[in-house]
This record gives C-alpha cells, structure tokens and sequence, in this order.
C-alpha cells in the first residue's frame, strides 16, 4: 500500500539518502549536508518541504518543493525534485507525490507548480507530457555562481 | 545619482506599474493585483522582497526575487524580474540591482542567483553573458497550471 506523508525531522537521514540516488540518478554531485537539511527545512521559517512516499511500508521516493513567485501570476510552489526509487517505479509513486504537491498548491491558492527537467531525462518528459505539462521552450535558466556572484558583488561597490 | 533601495509598502502602486512595463516588454500579461502584491510581500511571511533604483530621484528599474532551495548545494535566491525602463539604460542601473541582489545571496550564505530569461531577450543574454553566468541549457522548464492541476489532483482521490 501506498502512503505519502510529510517529512519530519527524523526523516532528515532518509531524505539524505534519497537526494544522494536522485544525484547519482542525475549524475549530479551532492553538495549538502544533512546539518544544512535540518536546519532549512526543520527549524522555523523553513525554507522548502518535503514528502516521503511509503510503499508497503518501505520508503519509495520523495518531493522536495519550496514557495515561488511569479510578477505575473502570484504565489506558486516550485517542484525542486521528484524521484521514485528504481525497485518501486510502475506503481505510480511519481504520481501520487506529485498529485499531492499539486493538492497543495490549491490549498494555497498557487497558480501552479514549476519544475525544471533534464533535456535527456525522457522518461520525465513524458511523465509531464502526459500530465499535460506546458512546457516553456523559450525559458533558458541562467545561474550566477562562484567567482561570477563576487565580480558582479565587486562591481557595485563604490569606485569601481 | 543612482541609489538603490528595498521596496517597502508605499511602493507597491509603482512596483505595479513597473511589473506593468516589464510584462508589455515581455509580451506577457499581468494578473496579479496591487492587493496581491501588498498581501504576499509586504505582510508576515513575505513571500518576495523586491529592490527599487531611482536614478536621479527617479524611479528606474526594479528587481523581484524570492528564496529558492537546492538540494544539490542549499539556499539560493531566484531572480524572478531585473527590469531597467528604456529611458533610464545604459546608466549601469540593471548591473546595480543586480550587484545589490548577488550582495545579499552573499550575505545569506546561497550558493548563487537563478533567473530565467526569453530566448529571444538577446540584450539579457548578452547582459549575463558578460558578466559569466552560467546558462544551464540542458534543463526544461516545466509548468502545471489551471486543468493540469486539477487533473493530477482527480488522480490522487481514493478509488481513481
């Protein structure tokens, strides 16, 4: 049976685990720690949520997910991840995590939920696509990072 | 002389109307309110904060921006509008809000600034090229919105 739930404190080791096969899933190196997960998402003023999906009993997969914004639309929630470990897929895990987030987006009065996905993650795609997902095309997501975010900090400062 | 400072209540009439000029240059429409924005901004729990630049007394430009998360490196702020109206360009004002922005993902400890541009704003793209942002061309940006939500919500009753 299939039971989602919200993540608490004591499943910070779990969801660290989690993120780890998402990252090796999406060949992506995790730099975060489990410190970092607590005190983000498990103190006050928590800045993103999580849902753990159990299946009979063992841990399946997750939603991680924060408050967005758009000028045009207002409030929105933002779907970092959705993984469904690889033993649990066919049993419409994906789904149900994602038809929660999206339940709570309603409940918040969101316009919708926000995601971004791997151009060579077909699977995802189509996962969407058959959600009739609107797909933003002529968006390109840009990073500022490292040594960028301290030239461009260097730029504002008086005299340069 | 330029100066550039956080928007507060009183600003949210000129905040709209920038939101306005910014979406007729996007070709996109607006349908927040001012109620919208003085309730989700500018209340407990602000869901955004946004940077005004006057430029010689001025009104100039904005920029809009609210928490995000990584679960690959932590907390980051999402750059939703940097806006400069035409009159006032080529005075440095985009790179001053910009440099105020990537200031305080400093003084919070994110790893870095997010942002989505238009394929087709080359101005923008030049702009971040220059300034070595990392353009992430390998991610799609997705959107479940209006029937996609109340689908996916449908899915996730008992018994569907």
């Amino acid at each position: 049976m299939l039971n989602i739930r919200q993540a608490i404190l004591n499943d910070v080791p779990l969801l660290y685990s989690l993120i780890q096969e998402m990252a090796n899933y999406e060949q992506l190196p995790v730099l975060i720690s489990k410190q970092t997960l607590e005190k983000d998402g498990f103190r006050a003023q928590a800045k993103f949520r999580a849902l753990i999906a159990d299946f009979d009993g063992e841990p399946a997969g997750y939603a991680f997910f924060f408050d967005s914004y758009s000028t045009f639309q207002g409030r929105g929630l933002f779907l970092e991840d959705l993984f469904v470990r690889p033993r649990f897929r066919k049993n419409k895990v994906g789904l149900a995590l994602l038809s929660r987030v999206a339940a709570i987006a309603e409940q918040e009065h969101c316009f919708g939920v926000m995601l971004h996905v791997l151009d060579w993650n077909e699977i995802a795609i189509q996962f969407y696509k058959k959600l009739d997902a609107t797909f933003l095309d002529d968006w390109k997501t840009v990073c500022l990072i490292g040594p960028a975010v301290k030239q461009l900090i260097a730029s504002g400062k008086p005299g340069v």
